[in-house]
């Protein structure tokens, strides 16, 4: 039988990259592609304190079909955290939706705020899974021209008035896949024209918490807006551990409750027992030197492999230094396609994931997105060698450009 | 700021009924309403002790990023499981996706099926939060017309060859809300027609497991099929507890694999330490006796709930005694408005949910679903006099119909 799929799957064929990483999942290959936290990090003892803890209440109603909105104390110990460490001061608890993953956040929005003639305003590159769910639901989705201080305030107005969208969604912190920081004016500027031209800003902050530079001081969007034009989510998955799948949207309480409704019909509420644990796991446990230990533990992995890049000293490679998050971007010779690439790479013991996928508007495709968050210093050292190899080839071979 | 959302919302408001039903929620009521198993009878040890084994390993990739389809220990084990218990035969392991609830299953299905142009047929009462999934896709929902034996195969046939469906939502075994099981002559039928006029099945089988009467087979539809036409799912949630939001859906490999990558986009995947918990306790736990245990105490309460209705001998109240599942369903004279009585019904201390949002034809207005898993014996004798006092009532004073 040939199956009559909707007009929106069209955006969710598989492609060529993730079959190839898919491969290297299973082989020996040093990868830099996943957005994987270290697992040998994880909080393992916490994490079994903090589910032992409701069990020893030892009552099924945990257990039970519970709340769309999530677990109150764990929405209340979110926002108490938000309040104390990001400045956002603006919601209660009942403007906290506790989602299956920060994914989900950002396809529930989507769901309940776009159709076929809706724009999106995104910057360049940009999360690829938010671009993919954007195009499920036939939104267009425009690049905003930008630079590693954010977006262009002109280009932003520009394209606001012209087209109206309904939302920017931006990753102005530690941004997956380029690893920017917007400054303080840029992110003053968005939060100003959105207001200007009624549109909402969806702040999408999984990796805030991992700040590698003491001294400077990022505020989310939604500290400095008012309450009424910013959606903020963020994730327990790099702090804590991605399995629970469990992270989290607030702001304006007519979004939210819009998206607890969209939400209802898509899984009617998030695991409840990860809820409990997560809560005991906030209350009980040092979640905050826990991520101290992150942080001190990336931020060396992440030196390891500027060092290495630096020390290979190929031409025309460039990267601007991550002072957080989980990535490294690293841009290319124009010559050189790392989607073709990506094969000998693969052939050669090493994988990343190409640029060309994270863009919305006209690609790069002499970028690349390396992880420095999973492999031990060892293994980035020798996996960033074994890249260094297959680039190394290409530019001294002039005739092999452009594979 | 008025936000602008987008049209698919506005099947996402909340209703009045709901809104009530919350409030029900909160007191002291006797409620029938809500679609819930007790609590007290989970498997709280058994699954203690399954999230202990998996702790036990100590390994951090347990609480990783996993893949999207599943566990796979655990979707072998609902293969096995589906084949000895079922008789479902035809998909292997790539051919069953773990999705966060089998409400999951509907949604991403309709996600990859459902658009304005398509047409889906149901039963007619059917489950409402399905009817609100095709809805929120803009899908068209219409009813065929059934008895208790299921659909009506020439109103089945007359409505795919006129409007040409997408595909055909069912619970064809202990119905939600009527508790009908269909007959083995209507689901040949179903399916016969579905190959005739290349229609997909979608077979919702929540409550399968909850069997009252052990002389009796009801075969699933999946079983009768080639493996061509029929999607199924079902879910841990009746079976085991609620809260770990862990449901599967089988099918063809195509439907399977556009699902997966909407599920992709909706949540990355399902809580994997949960679903790692849960097979543990598939094989380590008497999964089956825990259930016979469930339906003996699931079926008395029944048997109290049928007595208590058939002592009280209203005239014109009628039902059919149901032969598992979770619920009974009550017609009432034609006079009888039962959303409108609900106010009143919650006065006088019971709680149910009216028959209407369950109808996506005509609705029947004297209908009400009532729950017997719940609620104890004692509750339920208590609760059934109460909303018996509320009916005689209106029956007595017939001046006060249709109120």
């Amino acid at each position: 039988m040939k199956y009559a799929f909707a007009k929106r799957v069209r955006h969710l064929q598989s492609s060529a990259v993730r079959d190839i990483l898919k491969v290297v999942g299973q082989g020996d290959v040093i990868s830099f592609a996943g957005g994987l936290p270290d697992d040998e990090l994880f909080p393992m003892k916490g994490i079994e304190d903090a589910f032992a803890r409701v069990f020893a209440t030892g009552k099924g109603s945990a257990l039970q079909y519970a709340e769309t909105e999530g677990y109150r104390p764990l929405r209340e110990e979110i926002i108490k955290r938000m309040n104390e460490k990001k400045g956002i001061m603006n919601y209660s608890s009942d403007e906290v939706l506790v989602t299956t993953g920060s994914q989900q956040a950002i396809d529930l929005f989507s769901r309940i705020m776009l159709g076929p003639e809706d724009y999106v305003l995104t910057e360049d590159p940009t999360y690829l899974a938010a671009l993919q769910v954007f195009h499920s639901y036939e939104a267009n989705v425009l690049a905003v021209d930008s630079d590693d201080d954010g977006m262009f305030p002109d280009d932003l107005e520009q394209k606001m008035k012209q087209y109206k969208p309904k939302a920017v969604y931006v990753v102005p912190t530690f941004s997956n896949p380029a690893g920017r920081v917007w400054s303080l004016e840029r992110r003053k500027a968005l939060i100003q024209l959105a207001h200007k031209y009624n549109v909402v800003i969806f702040e999408d902050d999984p990796y805030g918490e991992l700040q590698f530079l003491d001294n400077e001081q990022y505020t989310p969007l939604a500290a400095l807006d008012d309450g009424t034009h910013v959606l903020y989510t963020s994730t327990f998955s790099k702090i804590a551990v991605p399995a629970l799948r469990t992270g989290w949207v607030m702001g304006p309480y007519q979004i939210i409750r819009m998206m607890s409704q969209a939400k209802q019909a898509n899984d009617l509420h998030t695991n409840s027992l990860s809820q409990q644990a997560l809560y005991q796991l906030c209350t009980n446990f040092n979640l905050d030197g826990h991520i101290e230990q992150l942080i001190s533990v990336y931020r060396s992995r992440m030196e390891v492999m500027v060092d290495c890049l630096q020390k290979a000293d190929l031409p025309e490679l460039s990267f601007v230094k991550p002072r957080g998050g989980m990535f490294l971007w690293v841009e290319l010779s124009e010559r050189l396609n790392t989607t073709i690439l990506l094969n000998e790479a693969v052939r050669n013991g090493v994988a990343y994931v190409p640029g060309e996928p994270f863009y919305a508007g006209l690609a790069k495709k002499n970028t690349m997105r390396l992880n420095f968050t999973h492999a031990t210093p060892e293994r980035i050292e020798k996996g960033i060698n074994l890249l260094v190899e297959v680039l190394s080839k290409k530019v001294e071979h002039q005739e092999h450009f452009f594979v």
